[in-house]
C-alpha cells in the first residue's frame, strides 16, 4: 500500500450542544474523509454547513452520514423501520447535505450510514438491496462506505455501485471477521491503535479478541471521533504511517471492485 | 391573459396524519404548480416521495415548500431565528425535496416559504436578502414564488433572481394591498372566488374588504388546500378561467421580472 | 357478568392533525374508559387537555397511554432502548398527564402503554419489571391495562399491583391466545363484533383463526378508535350488552387479582 | 440580611449531548435551589432523572424549568403561540418533573420558566395571566421565580402566589431596571461577581452600566451555569457571602409577599 483514506465521523454537534469538545477542529486536519452528520441523529443545518466549510479549509473529502430520526438516542437504536420508510429517510438526508455543499461548490464524495442504521444495513438484505437501488439511481458514483461481505456490500456487488471498504481502528474483530460492538470503548493505546492500523495497512491482517491473526479487506480505516483520545490516536497513527511512506489520501474516485 | 398557473400546498401529511381527508388526489387534477412541505413544518420524506410521484402523475410541476422547524405549530408561529440559521433550514428542506425528486427523474420548478416564515420574508430585510442571496448561489433558475412588492421580492429583484407573484384567491385583500390574514377561513362561495380569480386575470384588480378596487400584479393564483370546500372552490375557477379561454398551465421558465 | 368496562384510545391527534375526523367525540360517550396519548407518540399538550375535558363531560375515566418517542411512526415502531431509559420516558408521560387532568380535578384512573411499547413490556421480561416497579413506586393504585400472563402482568402479579386484563374485540387470536396482529384492520362486521364480545362476556370464551374456542380473561374491552368503522362497531356491541343486561362501567378500584 | 437563596439552571444535556463538562457535578454542591430543565428546550426523562438524584444528594431543592418546545434552539428562540397553547406546554413539563422527582421521594419547591419564555412572560400580560391561573389552580403554594415587577410578578400578586424575586449574578442592568441581554457573556471576574452579589444583599443595590446604583428587591441569586467560569463565579460569592456570614439556604417555604 502507498496511500490509505482516514475518515471520521464529523459534525456531530445539534444547536448549542457540543459533543467532544473541539474535535472537529483537532480531527480535521487528519483525516481524508469526513462523514458529516445529516441531522436526524446530529448535526443540524448551520452545523453542517460549517462542518463543510472547515473541511473544505483542510481539503478532506466529505460525505453524507444519515441516521436513524433519534436525536434522543443519538442514532444508535435499532429502529423497526420498512424498508421504503428507511430509505425515504436516507435520500432525504443525502440531499439535504448536498444543497449545502453547494453553498460552497462540494461535491459529496461518499455516503456512510451511521450508528444503528449501519449495523441493520450490514445484516438486513432487504434494506440494504432497497437503499442501494435508490443509491444508485440517484447518484451512481457516490462512495458507498461499508464492510467487507456485509448485505449491504453485497447489494452494492450485484448493481456494481462503487464501495470503499472499512476497516475500524478503535473496535476490536473477532475470528468470524466481526467488530466486537461495544456502547463505551475504554482508553486505548495510541501505539497500539497506530501499529494495528499499519499492520491492516502492510500486511492485510489484524489480530482478533481470540489471538489470532485474520486477513481484512479495506480501503479506508476509520477513527471514531467519539473515541476518547481520538486526537492522540490519530496523530500516533498518522505518524506511523508516514514513516512507512504511506500516505493519507481520499480515496480515487473509481476504486476498483 | 392567456393562461395562468394555479399553485396549492401539497404532501401536508405526517406520518400516520392525513391533513385534510384526500385533499391532495382531489386537487392535483386541477393545478399546475404544487408546493410540496419539506418536513419542517408537514410532510415526511414518504410523503414528500408519494407526493412527487402524485404530481408527475398528472403533469403537475413542483416547489420545495419549506418552513419552520415546527411540527406542533405546522409552521405557522414564528420563530425568531437569526438570519443564517433560517436561511440553513431552508437550503436543508430544499436539498431534501430535489434529492427525493431526483429518484422519479423531476426537476424542481420553484421554491415558496410556508406560513409564518413566508410572512416573515415578506417583511424582513435582512433575512429576505440573506435567503434570496443563498437561492441564487445554489439555484439561481429555481422560482421564487412570492407577493409582489415584499421584502423578498425586492430581495429577487436586485439578485435578478426570477420570481412569481401571488395573488391569494381564498383570502382577503385591504387597501394597502395586504392580506387579511386570520387562522381560520370560513366557507366561501365557489361561485364568488372563481369570479374573482377571473376579474383578477382579466382586469388586474381586486376588490378590498374596504369595498375599492385595487390593482393585483400577480403570475400565479394560489388556493389553500386547507381552505374548507378547496377541491370545490378549484372547480368552479378552472370552469370559469376555461370559459373565459385562460388556460392553467405552469409558469414559462423564464419570466420576465 | 354483569358488567364490562370498554376502554379506547383516544386524544391522538397532534398539533394541527386529526387522526380520525371525530372519532373521539363519536366514540367517548360509548366507552367506560378512554387511554389518553401522552405526545411521544401522538397527542400534545393542547390535545390532551381537551380529551380530558371530553372525558369528564362523559363521566368517563381516563388513564395515560404513552408510547416511544416516535411521532413519526405513531410509536408502532420498536426502538432498542435500556429498561432504565425506557421507564423515564413512560414516568415523564404519565406525570404529564397526571398535571394536566389535574387542572379539571381529574385523577388518572389507569396506565396503558401504546403500540409497539405495548408489545415490547408484554414480552421482554427485564423491562416489565424495571416498568412496574417504578409505576408501583409513584402510582400503586394506578391500574395497569395488559393482556393475561404476558411479562408485564407477571411483574404485576408479583409487586401485586393492581392489573386490568384486556380483550381485544377488534383483533384476531390464535390457538396459543395471542392476537394475530395486522398493521392495517379491515372492514369488520359490527354483529360479528358484538356477538364476539359478548360470548366473550358470557362464555368467557374466544373463536380463534384456526376455528377452536379458547378461554380469555379479561376486565376490560378494547375497541380501537382508528380500527375502520369503530363507532359502527362500538354502537352494536354496547346494544348487545345491554340486551344481555351487561352494563358498561369503568372497572372498581380494587379489582381482585 | 441574614441568609439568600442562590438558584442555578441544571440537568440541560440531552441524551448523548452534554453541555458543560461537568457543570452539574461541579454547581450543586454550592446552589441552595436547582431550575431543572424538563425536556422541550433541554433535558430529557433520563437527565432529568439524574438531576433530581444529585440534587437530593447536596440537598439542593428543585423545581420545574420548563421552555419553549424548540430542542434546536435551547429554548432561547420566542415563538409565537396562544397563551393557552404555551401553558398547556408548561403544565406537562411541571407535572413530568414532578413525576419523576416522586420517584426518589422529593417534591418540587419551585417552577422558573426557561429563556425566552422567562422574558415572554415577563412581557406579556395574556400569557403571564394565564400562566399564573393554572399554576395556582395545579400547585399553590409552588414558588414561582421571576423579577420583581414583572408581568408574571403581577399576575402572581393579583392571585396571591407565592414568588421569588430573583437577582441576576452574571447579568447587567440598566437604569430601568432591566437586565441588558446578550446571547454570550464574556468572561466575568469572580470578585466582583462576588462583590456585586454582596452589596445587593447588603445594600439592596446593584450599579447599573450607565454607573448609577439603583435598588434591587430580590430573594434568590441566580448564576447561569453555562456563563463561562461559572463555578469560580459561585465559589468566589459563596465565600464572600460566608464572610460576610450571609447563608446559603432555599427560600423559606411561604415567603412573605
Amino acid at each position: 500500500m502507498k496511500h490509505i483514506d482516514l475518515n471520521s465521523d464529523m459534525g456531530e454537534d445539534f444547536g448549542t450542544w457540543v459533543i467532544n469538545g473541539n474535535i472537529d477542529r483537532e480531527i480535521m486536519p487528519l483525516i481524508s474523509s469526513a462523514n458529516i452528520a445529516t441531522g436526524f441523529h446530529a448535526g443540524d443545518p448551520t452545523v453542517m454547513r460549517k462542518t463543510i466549510e472547515l473541511a473544505k479549509y483542510y481539503g478532506v473529502e466529505i460525505g453524507a452520514h444519515p441516521g436513524y430520526r433519534d436525536l434522543m438516542g443519538f442514532g444508535r437504536r435499532y429502529i423497526a423501520m420498512q424498508p421504503d420508510e428507511l430509505v425515504n429517510d436516507i435520500v432525504y438526508q443525502l440531499g439535504a447535505l448536498r444543497e449545502l455543499a453547494r453553498l460552497y461548490h462540494v461535491e459529496l464524495q461518499h455516503i456512510k450510514p451511521h450508528g444503528a442504521l449501519y449495523m441493520h444495513l450490514a445484516k438486513e438484505e432487504a434494506s440494504a438491496q432497497c437503499f442501494v437501488e435508490a443509491l444508485h439511481r440517484i447518484a451512481p458514483d457516490l462512495l458507498l462506505y461499508c464492510m467487507y461481505g456485509t448485505a449491504v456490500w453485497r447489494a452494492a456487488q450485484s448493481l456494481q455501485h462503487p464501495v470503499i471498504c472499512e476497516f475500524y481502528a478503535d473496535r476490536d474483530y473477532d475470528r468470524s471477521g466481526s467488530i466486537v460492538f461495544t456502547r463505551r470503548i475504554g482508553a486505548l493505546n495510541p501505539d497500539d491503535v497506530a501499529q494495528k492500523v499499519l499492520r491492516a495497512c502492510r500486511d492485510g491482517v489484524v489480530c482478533t479478541v481470540e489471538g489470532e491473526d485474520i486477513p481484512i479487506v479495506f480501503d479506508s480505516v476509520c477513527m471514531h471521533s467519539d473515541t476518547p483520545g481520538a486526537q492522540e490516536l490519530l496523530k500516533a497513527t498518522c505518524e506511523l504511517l508516514k514513516a512507512a511512506s504511506i500516505a493519507i489520501t481520499a480515496p480515487e474516485k473509481k476504486p476498483v471492485f
